[in-house]
């Protein structure tokens, strides 16, 4: 279950890699590397963290999908824009699980709740930064004022609580998942804007 | 005593890295994810090289202090910005606590003084690297010809050096971080510039 | 044997990291910094992923040969772009050693032969990403049509078969590196490029 929800955000994330590759005009080569990078550079860096072998580079899935959905992106991209609102909603939902099973792996691995919390969060939000970094851009995360990386820490810090408080499993960390899609959704939904510094103009 | 040399730089690399967040019109968000990454990367680099688990994820003050430095520069960046020639000092100052606690961890790992010093430069420079590279610009160290990494690179060697003749403990890191203190503080007084490539016109 | 080529390997791509801030007007301290992490990015990249400390951090030869490229660019760098097909001849050269031997190394490690190949082709191309990227650029990888990323894989995936099918030692690994050097020769030589997405104008 736990894998079937990490390769649904993989192939979301690598959606959003891939598209992003044709709006920078890459190849499919780009494409294909973009896709790869999205998907799987956030949970990389949680195992590199966590001082433990990267899953990318065990599990056959993490990286195939990532090639289905820059496919996909390649024949049918003009289709995938269209449905861009619906790709938002899947990438919520990608972020979601991501916050979600990082937070509880970091967990198993002994951080505190803190800690996981926090890593979690970069296990959600690490292959978008690389994404946006690798396409010349500065991270979405860092300067779209919707919020993004706020539910992500709050669906964290929640399966970081319950994992504390003795709840685990996967049930658990489907409802962490649902906190943070929902937050993010309604952060869009109701464009819900983090303030800029104090006395930074709008 | 290392704890606490280690949080003041965290500090200080923090405010850099929610100042430029602010230079860059980014949202409170992006301010502390600007100044953990600032503050942390460089260390987090440091640990995954000696494959051990990054401090920063084990430590509260690691996490916290950064987002203190981001609320400090979100309520009263004007009155930082008006203090940059402070920061700049208290950069210096991280810059070499940074390099010689670096250094002096890779020697106790067993690298060579020479390895040893690679790595010291890397913790002290790693972060803001990362920083500036985020907020998309190059980073200061490649393209600032005031002198930054060569400070870095004595005060690490010197630290590396002295550890090697079995010199160790927090006066001779305090040392080393003053050795590439004062000569960071000697580059910019004086302006020492590095020089471009041979017939590359000033 | 393997040491010498990934020696001159190294060479090769601090000799492009190094050219990189020529053309970037950097500093010789930035020409050298860009040196070392185009040369030994890509190498520690594989070894953070296998788990084990970067051997960029314990040999000699790698820290010095990207020095002594910089070196060579600061003082004739007109005569090494007079020669830059020659560069690009020997980049060829440099991809297909990294990629053979950091498959071979992946597969001792255990990793499957697709996981290999992915590591492999990570070695060949992580450090000129990381180049480009702190050039305050979109990877050459991802947007150059030019062919880059697929001898690369090619080469890496016929090492990781034969390694796999039990034949090893440097030979094959020579092998390996020929042909993903043929291809990258022929993919200039021929103007091979890789498609752009359906529908995207040239």
């Amino acid at each position: 279950m736990a894998e079937l929800f990490d390769l649904v955000g993989i192939f979301v994330f690598a959606l959003t890699g891939a598209l992003m590759g044709v709006r920078k005009r890459l190849d499919v080569v780009g494409m294909a590397v973009l896709a790869e990078i999205t998907a799987l550079g956030g949970g990389i860096m949680r195992d590199l963290v966590l001082n433990v072998s990267p899953v990318a580079f065990q599990s056959l899935g993490y990286v195939l999908v990532p090639l289905a959905a820059a496919t996909v992106v390649f024949f049918w991209h003009p289709h995938v824009t269209r449905v861009m609102p619906l790709i938002l909603v899947l990438d919520a939902a990608g972020l979601g699980l991501f916050c979600a099973v990082g937070t509880a792996k970091a967990m198993e691995y002994g951080l505190s709740p803190l800690h996981a919390t926090l890593l979690g969060v970069t296990t959600g939000v690490g292959g978008g930064m690389l994404r946006d970094v690798l396409a010349g851009e500065i991270p979405t995360l860092l300067y779209d004022r919707q919020l993004y990386a706020v539910p992500a820490l709050i669906g964290s810090a929640a399966m970081a609580g319950m994992s504390w408080a003795g709840l685990n499993g996967w049930p658990v960390a489907l409802g962490a998942a649902v906190l943070t899609f929902g937050l993010r959704i309604a952060a869009m939904r109701y464009n819900w804007r983090a303030p800029l510094a104090r006395g930074v103009g709008e």
